[in-house]
């Protein structure tokens, strides 16, 4: 069993919510069947969407403190941040790749436009990665990307009720409307404001597919 | 702002519930408001019941390191794993005792007589901290500690559904029945199935106390 070291605070909801998940994705009988996790939970990273080179600088500090603290595979629950990946991969550690993972699940389902919901960091990230794996991005456009920050900024200020949820729905319908044969939740917020039944098409959640990934991969 | 940390895993779905509670009582606009946490969630610390020696061994070593990442404050969200104060203590940094913070919290409930839902290590600790504080404690009795343990290794296992929380709902009206006036949730897998609409008295629940009280002393 191998220990886990996360990146988290990005935002602190999203990292708890994913934590969650690990857990609730781990098979136990008892705690000492669960894997360990070193965390960094650290809301005070800089901005990765204004302010990228000093977020890196800061993750690259986190995963070397991580690494001293007895992590052996690293993961980070958000997209954005995985643009200072090079920062934290200083560190020599594994780093599993949410971006990947998650555009790996998202090609399974035999979606070939898909829809993304990211941050516009976040979105670069995928759209190159979804070009390597023959998939079309569909991807937010005018005040969609406006209304889209807005609700994940929103979440990280607690606006988690319905008013915020249907916004997020409408979003995932346009992209849908828009082709979209699959969405990507590509942001950790998003799941906190979609789930699968929100969607009338398969919803790939890469705070979920990181889980399992991590979970699978410290277990092995 | 102070850096909070904190030694879980005791067991792992109770410290990612105390972790949500931190982040929902923090004020918070944005990411930047929310207190960093540094986090090792060990679930493979010796049974705090049955090789406590061993477990206040592992705890000092979390606690020393914890410190040397950066942790200015420390918190444990274990009740059974406060017999192990002295060890975690030893690392010199300020350690938030949960058993004493929830014993305050039952008294100002005006309650005199309170029932206790722990372990018997948690239960021997919060009995103690009741007799200073004048409160009379009411403790669990024959076959209903036996099946109190049940449901809490049945947390670990992940037994959180419908029949559980009947079983432990059930327990605490006996404890009601037997005069207490109010009732410490007094192991963090408690409040996993227990709620303050399942009990006809003021409920405290260990959990809550502590996360309130770190987030108040790290902002502080």
């Amino acid at each position: 069993m191998k220990v886990l070291g996360v990146l988290g605070g990005m935002g602190p909801a999203a990292t708890v919510a994913f934590l969650a998940q690990v857990q609730a994705l781990t098979p136990a009988q008892g705690d000492a069947d669960h894997i360990r996790v070193l965390m960094d939970m650290n809301p005070q990273v800089p901005d990765r969407n204004t302010r990228p080179g000093e977020a890196e600088v800061e993750l690259a500090a986190m995963a070397l403190r991580l690494k001293a603290a007895g992590a052996e595979i690293l993961a980070m629950p958000c997209n954005t941040a995985h643009a200072q990946k090079p920062g934290i991969l200083a560190a020599g550690l594994p780093f599993i790749d949410m971006i990947a993972e998650t555009t790996a699940v998202a090609a399974s389902t035999g979606a070939r436009r898909v829809g993304i919901l990211a941050t516009p960091g976040g979105e670069a990230l995928y759209v190159a990665v979804f070009a390597a794996a023959g998939i079309e991005p569909v991807v937010l456009e005018g005040p969609d990307r406006e209304a889209f920050m807005t609700r994940i900024y929103g979440v990280k200020a607690g606006e988690v009720g319905g008013a915020a949820r249907d916004r997020m729905k409408a979003l995932a319908a346009g992209l849908v409307a828009r082709g979209a044969q699959g969405i990507v939740a590509g942001c950790t917020e998003v799941p906190l404001l979609l789930a699968q039944a929100d969607v009338t098409v398969p919803l790939t959640d890469s705070a979920e597919v990181l889980a399992r990934v991590c979970v699978k991969r410290c277990l092995a």
